[in-house]
């Protein structure tokens, strides 16, 4: 379900901006991740499924298939040919795992 | 309704604004968007109609034509010669789909 | 009444300030604008009659004769030989119409 | 009352400060400004009597002499060998007159 | 009482500020100020007794000895070998009289 | 327990983004710092594990293996391989000890 | 008491923090600064025992053993080796005495 594939998910994010497929809510995970019990509600984690151009002189770092965690509400919710997606920005994100 | 064809607004906006014509609040749409639940009273897609000439140093991404994401309070709105648009500035734009 | 005649206000403004003189509160204008209702009780489109020099490294983009559109609650108002109008910066234009 | 002659009030404003003597709160000016009815109680127009050396790389553009609008509740209130003025920045000021 | 003396202070005010000896709260000064109705508990006039060397690339303006005045909350009270100073910002201050 | 040994932890903080294994709430700990009594409910030191890129133009001065001191509401708490972590800010990091 | 020696407290502030040994709460000083009545209950005076390396282009002011004032909530309070110390932001400090 972690399964880094790069999706073709027809969305452009501007500038710093990212789209993200959350992970599901699950307590343990193949990486050995463990959501804290405070945020069981919504996944904190999920993979890079496409972004932005980054701003003037501010390349992204993230890349297309990177896992990520990311703030509990972080990010916009949006839904593309079935699935739900969040769109947020880099700076919203905390680490690659 | 989402056909991309460039529209003949009398409208220039300045600076890093936008003009946007919102699309319908249909949940399924030929790209495969579906609006969520939570924003149906107002789409948060919609088309490019004009643009502006970008703040100094920073040219605008978004083209006339483009279908894009927005935030669902993003905007002003403004009526031209009988049809609703929503001015913006790019910032409050998040994807092109 | 839209009529773009450039005014001989005596009125300089200063830096990136602009006056404007609004245009009546009328639903239809010649050139197709319908001010939304939630807007009626005050015009949101008006004539530019003065400019300012601009800020540093940034030239203002409006013109004497422009007729531009701003926010409902944009600018201050004063009143010069006895007609109405209103300064603001340049950043609470939208567009030109 | 208004006329613009050149004080020789011995206040120096720092910086983008200018001091400014304010017109009495008459409706109807030589200038032809009519103070709008929200404002009566105190003048909005003023003489510059002193100004600052202006911000780094950001010379004033006010001159001793003009006579200029501001805002209502600008500047800070001092008076001088017994004349009320009031010292405010330059960013203050709307427009020359 | 508003003799420009400089003192021998030993306070090193960092960067952008100045240490300022209060005048005293009398309404009628030797160089004609007269301290407004409003302000009367507490001087807006003083003599400047130390100051900072600056910030990168901006140097002060007010000299040791100048008298200035200052907004009416501004600076830190502190007390040196028994008189008290105020410890401001060169900002705070709003002219040299 | 705060011995200095580089973790491999499997998590990359983005940019300015540092990951802290904070240390056992203990009052008296082997390098003599004593976390204030208003502070025992959460450990205020911590061993850093994992370090970003940092800023563009601003590399990160701490390093894996470095004790710092933190304040006490800083970072967000995630659990990797079942142990605790912050992962935060350089700058919520006050020194190094 | 308040003799300037240079400490040795394992403690390395990063950018612009420094560490600072408050001096003890009494109202006349050897320095003849006397706290104000207002202050009384937390000493604004200390001596600098460690400083960081400063921030990009902004090396520091202060140095180890300077005697400073800062403002009564200035910044956090640590104990390393039983004493009690502050930890701060220069541009906390006001001035070296």
């Amino acid at each position: 379900m972690e399964a880094v594939t790069e999706s073709k998910v027809n969305v452009r994010p501007l500038a710093d901006r990212v789209l993200v497929e959350p992970a599901p809510a699950e307590e343990k995970t193949a990486f050995g991740i463990i959501i804290p019990d405070t945020a069981k509600e919504k996944p904190q984690r999920g993979t890079i499924v496409a972004v932005g151009t980054g701003k003037k002189d501010e390349p992204l770092t993230v890349q297309v298939g990177d896992t990520v965690l990311y703030g509990k509400y972080a990010g916009t919710e949006i839904t593309v040919e079935g699935k739900e997606y969040l769109i947020m920005r880099e700076s919203d994100i905390f680490a690659i795992v």
